[in-house]
């Protein structure tokens, strides 16, 4: 197989293997269903990714750096316009999933290791904006960039449990949280005359 | 026993068991567990509780409605104070189980006849303090609303996972999106005096 094959192969199983994680949940997925999913036996699923566990993490990753594309080259709003977009069941199983893996040392890992990629370019995307003054200053681009997740995330747990929200709405707040303040726009008034002594 | 000795009985029960959940997670907190925690049988436990998934849907129930008196006795900043005051494990199990609960039928229904008596609530909360002008009223006050929780919701997922954040930083942003915009300072200018005709 040429590595075009292979990357596709790659994707068809991660394809798959969200339908099944979304459908049945982390522990509902099993093999058998992952098979199905898939249309692949366990030997070919297993030979590209080491374990359930890789798998998984593997698409937690992608949704992330998905986010970080769409910030990167769309800015803020195309990426929570995206997120309002997913599929509840996938973003509820991840959200559960993530939770609850906290604490096993495997998960963390492999998630750590793969969590790097994205963060720093995130970081960085908040501190440019401020530099370039497109987000507000006086509070610190880490901040901001821990606001602007942290919203992210409760707007996805709303997805999640199809609680509705008006996306703009959100939006607006949002610019208004973080934004640079717009310089106040300079009136012309007609200029005093000075009064002769 | 008095009314007074059950009450104390229920509260030492929640006690414990928010400590088994906290320490073991969901499935982990075995009746054995509850027992050990709480020091009681389980005889004594389900005189009070139906089952565990009562327990839990009354544990996370009481954190809601103590966030709701919160709000609506001190304001939004106490009540975001509070949750960034709040147990990592407590709060980690609770957004686990409560995003894993929301397709077990019993546990929706628990959850929703008691969320019933403190949505309202937060809700009028919210209508007010923009009738008063304290909110900015370009904006309905269901957004503005759902703004708040889902941010209020995303600092929970920091909580639990042990990110850390400024919560003077995040309650000063959450104030720039939602409160009224401050009337201009009236600048007082010497009246101009009537031109004589």
């Amino acid at each position: 197989m040429t590595q075009e094959h292979l990357d596709a192969r790659r994707a068809e199983i991660l394809e798959g293997a969200r339908g099944a994680f979304a459908e049945h949940g982390y522990e509902g997925a099993t093999v058998a269903r992952l098979e199905e999913a898939t249309g692949l036996s366990r030997g070919a699923i297993f030979h590209y990714f080491e374990n359930k566990n890789d798998l998984f993490v593997e698409l937690a990753m992608e949704l992330n750096t998905r986010f970080g594309d769409i910030l990167l080259e769309g800015g803020l709003h195309e990426a929570f316009r995206a997120l309002a977009a997913e599929s509840p069941e996938w973003l509820a199983v991840l959200i559960e999933t993530e939770s609850r893996m906290r604490h096993d040392e495997d998960f963390v890992r492999r998630f750590e290791a793969k969590a790097n990629d994205t963060s720093p370019r995130i970081r960085e995307w908040f501190e440019e904006q401020q530099a370039q003054g497109e987000l507000r200053d006086d509070v610190s681009s880490v901040e901001l960039g821990r606001f602007t997740t942290s919203l992210l995330n409760g707007l996805a747990l709303r997805v999640a449990g199809g609680d509705p929200f008006d996306i703009e709405a959100m939006l607006r707040l949002l610019d208004d949280a973080i934004a640079a303040p717009r310089r106040p726009r300079r009136v012309k008034r007609p200029r005093p005359v000075a009064k002769k002594a």
